[in-house]
């Protein structure tokens, strides 16, 4: 007995998003249904809508970013009741028995973790994702929003928040480190308000100094525009850690040369061609080029309860569900200061 | 008042290596007289001497692996007196005063280190390397060989055994961890001893299995061929920790693949162009590609320290310095098992 939903999707890789229905499955033993409230846009929802990266399953309903409230729980449910805060992220399933599962990495899962949206769930039907009015979801796949997080700002953590906070206390920062961050977008700003809590020193390198002032609201100590040749002679040897939040391809021979001795440059960004990178970049100072890709569902907890400690939500600009093709052409223009959240209520 | 050597130099990019004389300097109150007896023929050193790498200077005196005997100290010398045996690696000088030099990694000084050759030290003079009767150095970048280590075997590790050692050590090479190597070369040779000799499992990954007997003594435990297309599959998501040794510029994507979740492939081969890099292999699997230039000096010590404990010295040709043109010819055709050392008595 499968319900039927309403949600948003793409019906092809050059089609609008319209509104639609979908089935979402029966409430299992362990599952729990969740009444979505609030569904951010991450910029990965466009590129699969668009099949950007290759083999996409339409239709596609987007949205991994997704908090709301439980509805109902299985009868194995042990860790969610009725009317709990909760959040979905990037991941809905994993194999439970590989290596990386079993060190609470569910998103290097060996057998490919199952996401969100886009696709194919243990029944073998395809995967729907948060632009959509409930979901049904594995217990051990969701996780509590704090009560002092509201549900819409908490709802890009879910994957911008998770996305940044891994890769930021993987590579050790905190107070006495200096961190950089690439970009000012959906990651970026989440990035710079986690470092900042986390007590590094953060610097952003943004294009231009377009979003200057709202960088230093956010916890930025310094601001620099990557346009200016300049930036690269003064920040030479600079940093502990720089965390690239960009889809483009840089030049990260020149991005390496900030770092200090030994330093990292973490690349969470998704771009769509491979890059030329010279190694003697990563010679000189015994440097490292690394990819971080979101988190496992028990740091993605650490991550809520961190943010919540420290009052951080998302910067977001909440749309009614009519607008959501309107808003990728404005992510695209990067035009979103810092996240479009979809307004579930009114699918 | 210089001392006048005699050296092997190359006059220029093009030409062979020839018999000449060298200045060395006075000994200062801090420097070290070396009588060279050995002096290891690296890969760079072919590089340089044919301006690989640009901003060659000639004549040029190649030469960064050295061991011989104390003939002479400065009044301020503390560490060594006449009759030690001592060793001298990629570089003779440094600021002194950066963050890396004060943190003993003189490598990676800001102002540059001073290498060994094809550099120009404090004094304004172009420094020649090993292929020499003998050298003056700064006793601060002379490190002791254990007396059970044979000078001979032991010059290769000043360049060889550091640059392995200090990667491995870097990245957790041990008990429990899964090591490959890949190339079988003057570098490769080192990291499968020091590898094995750490308590990692060691796997060798070479063009061909025509190594592979050799490859076991080392102290590999596998060996495997790159040729063969099936290896890559086979040893999907096997290591902890790669070392690249090779200056090829290889399918980094490919070996990426090998790596377990987490695992870092360190390179410290020197391709002279830029490699094409699909960001996605790192994403994958939050995986690492780190960059390693040789060590500090008191990592060299301890590298040296370690090797003697466990008698470890490199593989070696013993070769006469008439042979160096030859001995250049065999390396560029990887003919050699495993490293040439020049008898410097034969200069």
């Amino acid at each position: 007995m499968t319900t039927t939903v309403a949600a948003y999707a793409a019906p092809g890789a050059k089609a609008p998003l319209e509104r639609t229905t979908i089935e979402r499955r029966t409430v299992g033993e362990h599952d729990v249904l969740i009444d979505i409230h609030f569904a951010g846009i991450c910029h990965s929802d466009i590129h699969q809508a668009r099949a950007g990266w290759g083999d996409a399953i339409f239709p596609m309903v987007p949205g991994h970013e997704i908090a709301g409230i439980v509805a109902a729980v299985g009868s194995g449910v042990s860790k969610f009741q009725v009317g709990d805060r909760v959040g979905v992220g990037c991941m809905v399933d994993s194999c439970g028995e590989c290596a990386p599962c079993r060190n609470g990495q569910e998103q290097h899962c060996v057998r490919g973790n199952i996401p969100t949206y886009n696709g194919v769930g243990k029944d073998g039907e395809p995967t729907y994702g948060g632009y959509s009015k409930q979901i049904v979801v594995t217990e051990s796949f969701v996780v509590r929003i704090p009560e002092s997080l509201p549900l819409d700002v908490a709802a890009p953590l879910l994957c911008a928040g998770i996305t940044t906070y891994s890769p930021l206390k993987r590579w050790g920062a905190g107070p006495g480190k200096k961190v950089a961050v690439i970009g000012l977008g959906g990651l970026g700003h989440m990035a710079v308000k986690i470092a900042h809590a986390l007590g590094a020193e953060v610097t952003v390198l943004s294009q231009s100094l377009r979003k200057k002032d709202d960088g230093l609201k956010l916890g930025a100590d310094h601001y620099y525009a990557t346009s200016d040749r300049e930036t690269f002679e003064d920040l030479a040897g600079s940093f502990d850690v720089i965390l690239s939040t960009v889809s483009a391809p840089l030049n990260f021979g020149a991005y390496l040369g900030l770092l200090k001795t030994g330093g990292a440059l973490v690349n969470v960004g998704a771009p769509e061609e491979p890059i030329s990178l010279n190694l003697f970049s990563l010679l000189g100072g015994s440097k490292i080029l690394a990819g971080s890709m979101i988190g496992g569902i028990a740091e993605t907890q650490e991550m809520l309860d961190f943010c919540a400690e420290h009052g951080l939500g998302a910067e977001i600009e909440l749309i009614e569900a009519s607008r959501i093709n309107e808003a990728y052409e404005r992510v695209d223009n990067s035009d979103v200061r810092y996240r479009f959240v979809i307004d579930t209520a009114t699918i």
